[in-house]
Protein backbone atom coordinates (compact mmCIF):
# COMPACT_ATOMS: atom_id res chain seq x y z
CA UNK A 1 0.00 0.00 0.00
CA UNK A 2 1.16 3.43 -0.44
CA UNK A 3 -0.05 6.12 1.69
CA UNK A 4 -1.12 9.30 0.26
CA UNK A 5 0.23 12.08 2.25
CA UNK A 6 -1.72 15.95 1.82
CA UNK A 7 -0.48 19.23 2.76
CA UNK A 8 -0.59 22.75 1.44
CA UNK A 9 1.77 22.80 -1.16
CA UNK A 10 4.93 25.51 -1.31
CA UNK A 11 5.74 25.27 2.90
CA UNK A 12 7.51 22.73 4.74
CA UNK A 13 4.78 23.12 8.00
CA UNK A 14 3.03 20.85 9.76
CA UNK A 15 3.06 18.14 7.01
CA UNK A 16 6.84 18.53 7.00
CA UNK A 17 7.28 16.02 10.33
CA UNK A 18 5.25 13.51 8.51
CA UNK A 19 7.12 13.79 5.57
CA UNK A 20 10.12 13.34 7.65
CA UNK A 21 9.35 9.91 9.22
CA UNK A 22 8.19 8.56 5.58
CA UNK A 23 11.44 9.45 3.97
CA UNK A 24 13.88 8.49 7.00
CA UNK A 25 11.94 5.10 7.22
CA UNK A 26 11.93 5.07 3.64
CA UNK A 27 8.21 4.28 3.32
CA UNK A 28 6.42 4.76 0.02
CA UNK A 29 4.39 7.61 -0.52
CA UNK A 30 2.95 9.70 -2.73
CA UNK A 31 1.87 13.82 -1.76
CA UNK A 32 -0.79 14.47 -3.11
CA UNK A 33 -1.35 18.16 -3.25
CA UNK A 34 2.04 18.13 -4.64
CA UNK A 35 1.34 16.60 -7.64
CA UNK A 36 -2.20 18.10 -7.71
CA UNK A 37 -2.16 20.95 -6.20
CA UNK A 38 -4.17 22.34 -3.27
CA UNK A 39 -7.36 21.92 -4.48
CA UNK A 40 -7.57 18.22 -4.62
CA UNK A 41 -7.77 18.39 -0.58
CA UNK A 42 -11.29 20.73 -0.24
CA UNK A 43 -13.26 17.89 -0.92
CA UNK A 44 -11.76 16.25 1.93
CA UNK A 45 -12.30 19.43 4.63
CA UNK A 46 -15.75 19.70 3.13
CA UNK A 47 -16.32 16.20 3.98
CA UNK A 48 -17.36 15.01 1.16
CA UNK A 49 -14.92 11.95 0.93
CA UNK A 50 -14.94 8.85 2.64
CA UNK A 51 -13.14 8.06 5.84
CA UNK A 52 -12.61 10.88 8.78
CA UNK A 53 -13.38 13.85 8.44
CA UNK A 54 -10.02 16.50 8.90
CA UNK A 55 -10.27 20.02 10.33
CA UNK A 56 -7.12 20.90 8.59
CA UNK A 57 -3.91 19.38 6.39
CA UNK A 58 -1.98 17.32 7.35
CA UNK A 59 -3.86 14.16 6.28
CA UNK A 60 -2.66 10.76 5.65
CA UNK A 61 -4.33 8.21 3.75
CA UNK A 62 -3.59 4.45 4.23
CA UNK A 63 -5.71 2.46 2.22
CA UNK A 64 -9.61 3.68 3.58
CA UNK A 65 -8.69 4.98 6.33
CA UNK A 66 -7.87 9.21 6.58
CA UNK A 67 -6.08 9.98 9.54
CA UNK A 68 -5.11 13.82 10.32
CA UNK A 69 -3.53 15.96 13.41
CA UNK A 70 0.25 15.70 12.81
CA UNK A 71 1.10 13.81 16.26
CA UNK A 72 -1.62 11.34 15.58
CA UNK A 73 -0.50 10.62 12.08
CA UNK A 74 2.87 9.95 13.58
CA UNK A 75 1.57 7.83 16.42
CA UNK A 76 0.06 5.52 13.65
CA UNK A 77 2.73 5.58 11.35
CA UNK A 78 5.69 5.16 14.05
CA UNK A 79 5.01 1.77 15.06
CA UNK A 80 4.60 -0.01 11.38
CA UNK A 81 7.97 1.70 10.57
CA UNK A 82 10.35 1.05 13.02
CA UNK A 83 9.83 4.95 14.53
CA UNK A 84 9.16 4.48 17.69
CA UNK A 85 9.52 1.12 20.07
CA UNK A 86 6.97 -1.57 20.27
CA UNK A 87 5.87 -1.62 24.20
CA UNK A 88 2.61 0.87 24.68
CA UNK A 89 4.54 2.75 27.02
CA UNK A 90 7.16 3.68 25.23
CA UNK A 91 4.56 4.72 22.48
CA UNK A 92 1.95 7.19 24.54
CA UNK A 93 5.54 8.76 25.87
CA UNK A 94 6.43 9.29 22.59
CA UNK A 95 2.84 10.92 21.89
CA UNK A 96 3.24 12.86 24.91
CA UNK A 97 6.90 14.24 23.35
CA UNK A 98 5.29 14.95 20.20
CA UNK A 99 2.57 16.86 21.55
CA UNK A 100 4.92 18.92 23.57
CA UNK A 101 6.52 19.43 19.90
CA UNK A 102 2.76 20.37 19.04
CA UNK A 103 2.71 23.03 21.26
CA UNK A 104 5.76 24.71 20.85
CA UNK A 105 4.98 25.00 17.06
CA UNK A 106 1.64 26.26 17.10
CA UNK A 107 3.40 29.14 19.41
CA UNK A 108 5.81 29.62 17.04
CA UNK A 109 2.73 30.10 14.46
CA UNK A 110 1.76 32.79 16.40
CA UNK A 111 4.56 34.62 17.11
CA UNK A 112 4.09 35.81 13.25
CA UNK A 113 0.16 35.71 13.75
CA UNK A 114 -0.78 36.80 17.25
CA UNK A 115 -4.44 38.06 16.61
CA UNK A 116 -4.99 36.39 13.51
CA UNK A 117 -4.22 33.55 10.38
CA UNK A 118 -6.79 35.58 8.46
CA UNK A 119 -4.63 38.67 8.73
CA UNK A 120 -0.99 39.26 6.94
CA UNK A 121 1.21 39.85 9.00
CA UNK A 122 2.47 43.29 8.27
CA UNK A 123 -1.21 43.75 9.52
CA UNK A 124 -0.12 42.22 13.14
CA UNK A 125 3.36 43.54 13.07
CA UNK A 126 3.11 45.49 16.41
CA UNK A 127 1.83 42.63 18.35
CA UNK A 128 3.85 39.94 17.06
CA UNK A 129 6.75 42.04 17.81
CA UNK A 130 5.56 41.87 21.58
CA UNK A 131 4.12 38.02 21.07
CA UNK A 132 8.10 36.96 19.71
CA UNK A 133 9.54 38.65 22.84
CA UNK A 134 7.74 36.72 24.85
CA UNK A 135 8.41 33.30 22.85
CA UNK A 136 12.32 34.10 22.18
CA UNK A 137 12.80 35.38 26.02
CA UNK A 138 10.56 32.76 27.80
CA UNK A 139 8.49 30.21 26.01
CA UNK A 140 11.47 28.92 23.72
CA UNK A 141 14.13 28.63 26.61
CA UNK A 142 11.74 26.56 28.86
CA UNK A 143 10.66 24.08 25.63
CA UNK A 144 14.15 23.72 24.40
CA UNK A 145 15.43 23.46 27.78
CA UNK A 146 13.05 20.85 28.74
CA UNK A 147 13.62 18.77 25.69
CA UNK A 148 17.65 19.27 26.49
CA UNK A 149 16.40 17.75 29.52
CA UNK A 150 14.23 14.93 28.35
CA UNK A 151 17.60 13.89 26.11
CA UNK A 152 20.63 14.55 28.50
CA UNK A 153 18.62 12.68 31.66
CA UNK A 154 18.00 9.73 28.69
CA UNK A 155 20.91 8.34 27.08
CA UNK A 156 22.10 11.56 25.62
CA UNK A 157 21.72 10.58 22.15
CA UNK A 158 17.89 10.08 21.69
CA UNK A 159 14.34 11.27 22.97
CA UNK A 160 13.49 7.62 24.21
CA UNK A 161 15.28 4.63 24.69
CA UNK A 162 18.24 3.92 22.95
CA UNK A 163 17.26 4.08 19.51
CA UNK A 164 16.15 6.16 17.35
CA UNK A 165 12.27 7.44 17.17
CA UNK A 166 9.85 9.72 15.21
CA UNK A 167 10.43 12.33 18.51
CA UNK A 168 14.38 12.32 17.26
CA UNK A 169 13.05 13.08 14.11
CA UNK A 170 10.43 16.13 15.18
CA UNK A 171 13.55 17.63 17.47
CA UNK A 172 15.55 17.82 14.14
CA UNK A 173 12.73 19.77 12.61
CA UNK A 174 12.02 21.85 15.50
CA UNK A 175 15.58 22.79 15.64
CA UNK A 176 16.13 23.70 12.36
CA UNK A 177 13.20 25.44 12.15
CA UNK A 178 13.78 27.51 15.04
CA UNK A 179 17.23 28.15 13.79
CA UNK A 180 15.81 29.31 10.33
CA UNK A 181 13.60 31.84 12.13
CA UNK A 182 15.34 33.44 15.33
CA UNK A 183 19.49 32.79 14.34
CA UNK A 184 20.44 35.63 16.80
CA UNK A 185 18.05 33.95 20.18
CA UNK A 186 19.36 30.04 19.58
CA UNK A 187 22.90 31.04 18.97
CA UNK A 188 22.47 32.88 22.68
CA UNK A 189 20.84 29.97 23.96
CA UNK A 190 23.59 27.24 21.98
CA UNK A 191 26.00 26.77 24.70
CA UNK A 192 22.96 25.53 26.95
CA UNK A 193 21.17 23.30 24.47
CA UNK A 194 24.62 20.62 23.56
CA UNK A 195 22.36 17.47 22.97
CA UNK A 196 19.58 18.96 21.26
CA UNK A 197 22.19 20.33 18.76
CA UNK A 198 24.21 17.09 18.59
CA UNK A 199 20.78 15.25 18.33
CA UNK A 200 19.90 17.15 15.34
CA UNK A 201 22.98 16.87 13.29
CA UNK A 202 22.95 13.04 13.71
CA UNK A 203 19.79 13.12 12.64
CA UNK A 204 20.78 15.21 9.65
CA UNK A 205 23.33 12.86 8.79
CA UNK A 206 21.29 9.75 8.84
CA UNK A 207 21.43 8.05 4.98
CA UNK A 208 17.99 8.26 4.05
CA UNK A 209 17.35 11.79 5.66
CA UNK A 210 20.78 13.74 4.15
CA UNK A 211 19.30 12.32 0.49
CA UNK A 212 15.78 13.80 1.23
CA UNK A 213 17.35 16.98 2.67
CA UNK A 214 19.78 17.36 0.02
CA UNK A 215 16.95 16.65 -2.57
CA UNK A 216 14.18 19.28 -4.48
CA UNK A 217 11.47 17.56 -2.16
CA UNK A 218 12.44 18.98 0.95
CA UNK A 219 11.32 23.30 0.55
CA UNK A 220 13.87 26.38 2.01
CA UNK A 221 12.08 27.30 4.83
CA UNK A 222 9.84 30.50 3.95
CA UNK A 223 8.03 33.34 4.83
CA UNK A 224 4.76 31.50 4.37
CA UNK A 225 5.02 28.75 6.74
CA UNK A 226 5.57 28.36 10.73
CA UNK A 227 8.90 29.06 10.83
CA UNK A 228 9.62 32.39 9.41
CA UNK A 229 12.66 34.95 9.62
CA UNK A 230 11.64 37.89 10.36
CA UNK A 231 14.69 40.16 11.55
CA UNK A 232 12.47 42.68 13.12
CA UNK A 233 11.03 39.10 15.97
CA UNK A 234 14.58 37.91 16.36
CA UNK A 235 15.56 40.76 18.73
CA UNK B 1 -4.67 0.77 41.08
CA UNK B 2 -5.96 4.16 41.94
CA UNK B 3 -4.98 6.96 39.52
CA UNK B 4 -3.44 10.16 40.64
CA UNK B 5 -4.19 12.86 38.84
CA UNK B 6 -2.42 16.40 39.17
CA UNK B 7 -3.46 19.41 37.55
CA UNK B 8 -3.48 23.75 39.10
CA UNK B 9 -6.03 24.04 41.74
CA UNK B 10 -8.28 26.53 41.35
CA UNK B 11 -9.30 26.30 37.67
CA UNK B 12 -10.62 23.64 35.98
CA UNK B 13 -8.11 24.28 33.55
CA UNK B 14 -6.97 21.25 30.73
CA UNK B 15 -7.07 19.10 33.74
CA UNK B 16 -11.29 18.97 33.67
CA UNK B 17 -10.81 16.72 30.24
CA UNK B 18 -9.37 14.28 32.58
CA UNK B 19 -12.01 14.67 35.58
CA UNK B 20 -14.74 14.34 33.45
CA UNK B 21 -13.82 11.15 31.76
CA UNK B 22 -12.54 9.70 35.34
CA UNK B 23 -15.66 10.84 36.70
CA UNK B 24 -18.45 10.02 33.91
CA UNK B 25 -16.85 6.31 34.16
CA UNK B 26 -16.95 6.29 37.37
CA UNK B 27 -13.40 5.64 38.25
CA UNK B 28 -11.20 6.03 41.90
CA UNK B 29 -8.77 8.59 41.61
CA UNK B 30 -6.91 11.10 43.83
CA UNK B 31 -7.23 14.26 42.63
CA UNK B 32 -3.40 15.34 44.01
CA UNK B 33 -2.88 18.69 44.08
CA UNK B 34 -6.57 19.68 45.49
CA UNK B 35 -5.64 17.73 48.27
CA UNK B 36 -1.94 18.78 49.35
CA UNK B 37 -1.59 21.76 46.79
CA UNK B 38 0.27 22.59 43.58
CA UNK B 39 3.78 22.55 45.28
CA UNK B 40 3.72 18.72 45.15
CA UNK B 41 3.52 19.15 41.66
CA UNK B 42 6.95 21.03 41.58
CA UNK B 43 9.34 17.62 41.45
CA UNK B 44 7.45 16.00 38.95
CA UNK B 45 7.96 19.22 36.48
CA UNK B 46 11.64 19.77 37.65
CA UNK B 47 12.16 15.96 36.56
CA UNK B 48 13.12 14.68 40.08
CA UNK B 49 10.48 11.88 40.23
CA UNK B 50 10.60 8.78 38.81
CA UNK B 51 8.46 8.43 35.46
CA UNK B 52 8.09 10.55 32.17
CA UNK B 53 8.70 14.02 32.92
CA UNK B 54 5.91 16.66 31.81
CA UNK B 55 6.36 19.94 30.43
CA UNK B 56 3.14 21.32 32.13
CA UNK B 57 -0.09 19.60 34.05
CA UNK B 58 -2.19 18.22 33.61
CA UNK B 59 -0.64 14.69 34.29
CA UNK B 60 -1.50 11.38 35.99
CA UNK B 61 0.08 8.61 37.53
CA UNK B 62 -1.10 5.50 36.62
CA UNK B 63 0.98 2.92 39.33
CA UNK B 64 4.48 3.97 37.91
CA UNK B 65 4.09 5.31 34.79
CA UNK B 66 3.19 9.30 34.44
CA UNK B 67 1.33 10.41 31.45
CA UNK B 68 0.96 13.83 30.06
CA UNK B 69 -0.75 15.98 27.74
CA UNK B 70 -4.65 15.59 28.08
CA UNK B 71 -5.14 14.11 24.70
CA UNK B 72 -2.86 11.70 25.54
CA UNK B 73 -4.30 11.04 29.29
CA UNK B 74 -7.55 10.76 27.77
CA UNK B 75 -5.97 8.06 24.96
CA UNK B 76 -4.77 6.04 27.47
CA UNK B 77 -7.79 5.99 29.74
CA UNK B 78 -10.59 5.51 27.81
CA UNK B 79 -9.97 2.01 26.47
CA UNK B 80 -9.38 0.84 30.43
CA UNK B 81 -12.91 2.45 31.14
CA UNK B 82 -15.37 2.10 28.22
CA UNK B 83 -14.84 5.77 27.12
CA UNK B 84 -13.67 4.78 23.39
CA UNK B 85 -14.52 1.67 21.02
CA UNK B 86 -12.46 -1.00 21.05
CA UNK B 87 -10.88 -1.16 16.99
CA UNK B 88 -7.42 0.65 16.39
CA UNK B 89 -8.72 2.78 13.75
CA UNK B 90 -12.02 3.92 16.40
CA UNK B 91 -9.21 5.48 18.54
CA UNK B 92 -7.26 7.22 16.07
CA UNK B 93 -9.76 8.93 15.20
CA UNK B 94 -11.26 9.73 18.60
CA UNK B 95 -7.72 11.39 19.14
CA UNK B 96 -7.64 13.04 15.93
CA UNK B 97 -11.07 14.89 17.69
CA UNK B 98 -9.61 15.10 20.87
CA UNK B 99 -6.20 16.97 19.35
CA UNK B 100 -8.77 19.39 17.50
CA UNK B 101 -10.53 19.67 20.82
CA UNK B 102 -7.19 20.69 22.22
CA UNK B 103 -6.54 23.11 19.50
CA UNK B 104 -9.61 24.86 19.72
CA UNK B 105 -8.73 25.28 23.60
CA UNK B 106 -5.14 26.93 23.24
CA UNK B 107 -7.01 29.51 20.91
CA UNK B 108 -9.37 30.28 23.49
CA UNK B 109 -6.65 30.71 26.01
CA UNK B 110 -4.79 33.02 23.74
CA UNK B 111 -8.03 35.02 23.54
CA UNK B 112 -6.95 36.56 26.68
CA UNK B 113 -3.28 36.10 26.80
CA UNK B 114 -2.34 37.08 22.76
CA UNK B 115 1.26 38.05 23.47
CA UNK B 116 2.23 36.11 26.72
CA UNK B 117 1.29 33.96 29.59
CA UNK B 118 3.64 35.55 32.01
CA UNK B 119 1.89 38.93 32.12
CA UNK B 120 -1.35 39.13 33.54
CA UNK B 121 -4.57 40.06 30.83
CA UNK B 122 -4.87 43.42 31.92
CA UNK B 123 -1.20 44.08 30.38
CA UNK B 124 -2.27 42.66 27.19
CA UNK B 125 -6.00 43.84 26.74
CA UNK B 126 -6.14 45.84 23.46
CA UNK B 127 -3.98 42.66 22.03
CA UNK B 128 -6.69 40.68 23.29
CA UNK B 129 -9.77 42.60 22.10
CA UNK B 130 -7.86 41.94 18.76
CA UNK B 131 -7.59 38.18 18.89
CA UNK B 132 -10.87 37.81 20.56
CA UNK B 133 -12.94 39.36 17.65
CA UNK B 134 -10.80 36.95 15.01
CA UNK B 135 -11.88 33.85 17.53
CA UNK B 136 -15.20 35.05 17.96
CA UNK B 137 -16.12 35.62 14.00
CA UNK B 138 -13.48 33.21 12.36
CA UNK B 139 -12.12 30.51 14.43
CA UNK B 140 -14.66 29.62 16.53
CA UNK B 141 -17.59 29.82 13.90
CA UNK B 142 -15.14 27.18 12.12
CA UNK B 143 -14.33 24.87 14.84
CA UNK B 144 -17.65 24.14 15.85
CA UNK B 145 -18.89 24.21 12.24
CA UNK B 146 -16.79 21.46 11.91
CA UNK B 147 -18.16 19.95 15.35
CA UNK B 148 -21.59 19.97 14.54
CA UNK B 149 -20.88 18.54 11.14
CA UNK B 150 -18.94 15.44 12.76
CA UNK B 151 -22.16 14.43 14.88
CA UNK B 152 -24.68 15.53 12.31
CA UNK B 153 -22.81 13.10 9.70
CA UNK B 154 -22.44 10.48 12.19
CA UNK B 155 -25.59 9.34 13.91
CA UNK B 156 -26.32 12.70 14.70
CA UNK B 157 -26.07 11.68 19.02
CA UNK B 158 -22.33 11.08 19.15
CA UNK B 159 -19.13 11.89 18.05
CA UNK B 160 -17.97 8.62 17.07
CA UNK B 161 -19.43 5.63 16.65
CA UNK B 162 -23.65 5.16 18.14
CA UNK B 163 -22.09 5.28 21.75
CA UNK B 164 -20.72 7.59 24.31
CA UNK B 165 -17.29 8.25 24.06
CA UNK B 166 -14.80 10.84 25.53
CA UNK B 167 -14.55 13.05 22.41
CA UNK B 168 -18.84 13.74 23.72
CA UNK B 169 -17.20 14.75 26.94
CA UNK B 170 -14.74 16.88 25.78
CA UNK B 171 -17.41 18.81 23.30
CA UNK B 172 -19.76 19.05 26.82
CA UNK B 173 -16.90 20.48 27.90
CA UNK B 174 -15.68 22.71 25.35
CA UNK B 175 -19.39 23.79 24.50
CA UNK B 176 -20.13 24.67 28.32
CA UNK B 177 -16.60 26.78 28.30
CA UNK B 178 -17.27 28.66 25.07
CA UNK B 179 -20.86 29.01 26.51
CA UNK B 180 -19.37 30.74 29.46
CA UNK B 181 -16.81 33.14 27.89
CA UNK B 182 -18.41 34.36 25.01
CA UNK B 183 -22.28 34.05 25.53
CA UNK B 184 -23.49 36.48 23.56
CA UNK B 185 -21.06 35.22 20.61
CA UNK B 186 -22.69 31.48 21.38
CA UNK B 187 -25.86 32.84 21.25
CA UNK B 188 -25.87 34.08 17.54
CA UNK B 189 -24.18 30.89 17.05
CA UNK B 190 -26.71 28.77 18.40
CA UNK B 191 -29.00 27.83 15.79
CA UNK B 192 -26.55 26.68 13.52
CA UNK B 193 -25.20 24.31 16.04
CA UNK B 194 -28.17 21.95 17.57
CA UNK B 195 -26.52 18.68 17.65
CA UNK B 196 -23.85 20.18 19.62
CA UNK B 197 -26.07 21.53 21.81
CA UNK B 198 -28.28 18.78 22.18
CA UNK B 199 -24.98 16.36 22.68
CA UNK B 200 -23.88 18.62 25.21
CA UNK B 201 -27.12 18.52 27.55
CA UNK B 202 -27.22 14.63 27.23
CA UNK B 203 -23.95 14.58 28.92
CA UNK B 204 -25.06 16.86 31.34
CA UNK B 205 -27.39 14.31 32.19
CA UNK B 206 -25.87 11.71 32.52
CA UNK B 207 -26.30 9.71 36.29
CA UNK B 208 -22.68 10.26 37.30
CA UNK B 209 -21.38 12.93 35.57
CA UNK B 210 -24.38 15.06 36.63
CA UNK B 211 -23.92 14.38 40.25
CA UNK B 212 -20.12 15.23 39.34
CA UNK B 213 -21.06 18.64 38.24
CA UNK B 214 -23.70 19.19 40.56
CA UNK B 215 -20.91 18.33 43.86
CA UNK B 216 -18.23 20.85 45.14
CA UNK B 217 -15.37 18.83 42.68
CA UNK B 218 -16.83 21.08 39.92
CA UNK B 219 -15.56 23.79 40.46
CA UNK B 220 -17.12 27.08 38.50
CA UNK B 221 -15.30 28.67 35.53
CA UNK B 222 -13.46 31.57 36.44
CA UNK B 223 -10.96 34.60 35.32
CA UNK B 224 -7.61 32.02 36.06
CA UNK B 225 -9.03 29.57 33.90
CA UNK B 226 -8.80 28.59 30.16
CA UNK B 227 -12.52 30.00 29.41
CA UNK B 228 -12.78 34.00 30.84
CA UNK B 229 -15.57 35.39 30.33
CA UNK B 230 -14.40 39.42 30.03
CA UNK B 231 -17.32 41.39 28.69
CA UNK B 232 -15.65 43.37 26.05
CA UNK B 233 -13.97 40.04 24.32
CA UNK B 234 -17.49 38.93 23.63
CA UNK B 235 -18.31 41.82 21.26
Amino acid sequence: MRYQLYYWTGIQGRGEFVRLALEDSGTDYLDVAREQGDAVMMSFLRGTQPGARPFAPPFLRAGRQVIAQTANILAFLAPRHGLVPASAASQCYALQLQLTISDIVAEVHDTHHPVSGELYYAQQRAEARKRAAAFRTQRMPKYLGYFEQIVASNDGRHALGRRHSYVDLSLFQLMAGLTYAFPGAMKRLKRRLPHLHALGERVAARPRLAAYLASERRLPFNENGIFRHYTELDG
